[in-house]
């Protein structure tokens, strides 16, 4: 007997979107939500609905005994965690499967494995997946750094062991600076932290973010789904995503999906899963995996046809993937701009009430948002109310497409980040793909400086 | 110098299509609209508006030179008819070009010829096109009638050749009733028409209706883009289109799209057209050819990925035909509702304000609307306000996420045929795709019988 109800362990837009793929597949769904949340789009929508609590997300959405009584309470025989919240919470996971409750995601070993940074790159290397070369610990004498050095080339980053927030760190761009550079990063790693060890690393000047989308069955059977390039970013939050990346080539794409598919492969990883990158200058460099759905998933599936959700339901049913990697094709291009109920230069919050809303329409646009008129977004959570994902033949056609559509969205009574994907849009590095995770940051403090 | 500014000389969720696509090509737009239409989405969302007249149509959307001083006053060097209204008025299309302006159409010849009956059916026979057999014009002798009938096989149905509304219509089953029903039709032709001429031709008793999209660039080469069913109707008004048909084999859609596309280039015919057929235990019978676009083309754009109304902005530019027969792909399966403001069961007029406005979204889900919270549906136009489109990998997966679709969709304020429409989706012989052009008129009867 397969799936028939699924609780929805989660809020706001990804929660309809799994709503939304249940229904298509005849299952019944499960909303869970707080108080504040009574009022969502896919609490109305779902088949059954239980209060788990106030916010914030600690005494509801993060609260394991609830959410678990809920599944018992409505008889739901599988939990969807969608992203954040829980998805990536292993012991949860595992108590979920120890109720005798399927749960739609990775095996939580996989889940421990890649949510330990140590382990997960240490596992990553062994897996055959790239990582940034360097002197792999710590390291003091300087011959044997400048040795290394010169073996992963210039510039390289010294960085502080026990470091973080760029204290202790030093670029180095040539041998004769190395050895003043690290006794200065010890000293300073010293003073901050208390511990002057040092380890040395290939410095990434620009790099873009690309992440390879896979999906495995559990059993050793593995597939890529291409690349999203992610490198629009401020403060680590991604703002726009896009399929295929604008640098890859599709002998790129085959080699490089080929390598993580196959790391999967070896794990016997089971369900969706995100292999992030930093690239530059056709290397990719292993950040982190991140073992749940995307929020920029959607990219994803207007290239390939594919609907994500549904394969991961699927998966945890124990069947087996819906695609082989050579029926799997890439076409077009697809771009998801991020919208939040924020001030799109201060990025300001602005909760409140929705009191007119108009999503864009027509050909090859997709909204996923849980938004309505009358509908007031609560000050709790995320700032992110919806997500314009437009497809287009090419990437050029995609943009005309996606600014035509931006045209069109309405969201009156709060602030949103509208104007600042206009604006985006417009500028010829974004139109050219030619951006590095670098680019926005620089580029919004650039225009504001403009304006004062 | 290519077009840069298209008038849009439509109303309704056509003029908001047209005005996508422009934008997308970086073409500035122009609506003309009716005093009653100065609130609707295009006239909004264009960059220029000219009000023509008030309604009734014929006082505005119908009126040439009012039509032709708005593009004269806005500088539009193009005009884009929709559907309806001028879309297939060969005379104005002549005027439109003597002007100078480009008209998004066919050429005017072709207009006439496809746009009276009898002149149609001669040309789509010379065309390799397959018609109804039959007389060939009246019969009078009973020896020659029973010959014909025999060639092209019982049932036949004797037609009054000044006749309509089924006056004067005899079905025949077998020759020993030929020579009596025929004399039946003549006195009956005699009695309502004063005219007893009648001829004779093969009887299709529950055909489907099964239409073929064809562009052509207007120098020869012309394409098909396969079958769109549309039996679902009522009244002769489609209610649910679906491509592809689920009666039809690729062979046969490969063989009978050969022949429409073939027909074309003897034409030469320019632009966007549609060959319209009934069809029955597998063979095609000409009805008529619709010289413009129709308002189910959306689900051809699902299955082969072409932006139909691009594609005719392309061609009226001079430019080739964008993709070749054999790039096209047809992948999928798409299903269009046409959303009226009316009645779902009685079919009565509900125009009005529209107090609450929320259409489908997610995944593969396509809404072409000028519908808004506030927006009041004007009594004087067609009752169409909305679109529903909807993409699968199959038929079965396309159904289940139509399904999805019309639960989420939300127009409040008017009655809508939402409901019709998941009535519909509920019925064996639509899920089986079995259905003829006269199943929906059959079960609304029942439905009412039962009903009472």
């Amino acid at each position: 007997m397969g799936i028939s109800r699924i609780l929805i362990a989660n809020r706001g837009e990804i929660a309809l979107r799994i709503h939304r793929a249940a229904h298509e597949m005849g299952i019944e769904t499960v909303a869970v939500h707080s108080t504040a949340d009574a009022d969502a789009m896919h609490v109305r929508l779902a088949d059954h609905a239980v209060c788990i609590g106030p916010p914030p997300a600690s005494d509801s959405y993060l609260n394991h005994a609830a959410i678990i009584s809920a599944a018992e309470i409505a008889h739901a025989d599988a939990i969807h965690p969608g992203y954040g919240f829980l998805s990536e919470n292993a012991k949860f996971a595992e108590i979920v499967e120890a109720h005798g409750i399927k749960w739609i995601g990775p095996k939580p070993e996989h889940i421990v494995t890649m949510g330990d940074k140590v382990m997960a790159k240490k596992t990553a290397g062994e897996l055959g997946l790239p990582l940034v070369p360097g002197s792999d610990g710590a390291i003091e004498d300087p011959v044997e750094a400048a040795r290394i050095a010169e073996e992963i080339g210039y510039p390289v980053i010294i960085k502080a062991a026990s470091g973080g927030g760029g204290r202790g760190m030093k670029v180095c761009n040539s041998p004769d600076q190395l050895e003043t550079l690290m006794q200065q990063a010890g000293s300073e790693a010293k003073a901050a932290f208390g511990d002057a060890t040092v380890y040395l690393e290939k410095y990434l000047g620009n790099p873009r973010h690309i992440e390879f989308q896979v999906f495995g069955d559990g059993n050793g059977d593995a597939i890529h789904l291409g690349e999203r390039d992610c490198s629009l970013q401020r403060r680590h939050q991604k703002v726009l995503e896009e399929a295929p990346s604008p640098v890859l080539s599709a002998e790129e794409r085959h080699r490089m999906g080929e390598v993580c598919a196959d790391a999967m492969r070896k794990m016997a990883y089971r369900g969706a899963g995100t292999i992030e990158f930093l690239w530059e200058d056709g290397d990719f460099y292993f950040i982190e995996m991140n073992t749940r759905l995307q929020v920029e998933h959607p990219v994803t599936e207007m290239i390939t046809g594919l609907d994500l959700v549904r394969e991961q339901i699927r998966i945890a049913d124990g069947k087996p993937l819906s695609v082989t990697q050579e029926d799997l094709r890439f076409t077009g291009h697809a771009i998801e701009c991020r919208i939040n109920a924020e001030d799109p230069w201060t990025f300001a919050p602005s909760p409140g009430k929705v009191t007119h809303y108009h999503p864009a329409g027509g050909m090859h646009v997709r909204v996923d948002s849980g938004l309505y008129a009358g509908y007031s977004i609560p000050p709790y959570y995320d700032s992110m109310i919806a997500k314009l994902i437009v497809y287009g033949r090419n990437r050029e056609g995609c943009i005309m497409r996606l600014r035509r559509a931006l045209e069109e969205m309405v969201v009156e009574g709060v602030k949103t980040s509208i104007p600042l994907h206009q604006e985006l849009l417009r500028q010829p590095d974004v139109l050219n793909g030619d951006y590095s995770i670098k680019w926005l940051e620089e580029w919004l403090a650039e225009r504001a400086g403009e304006e004062k």
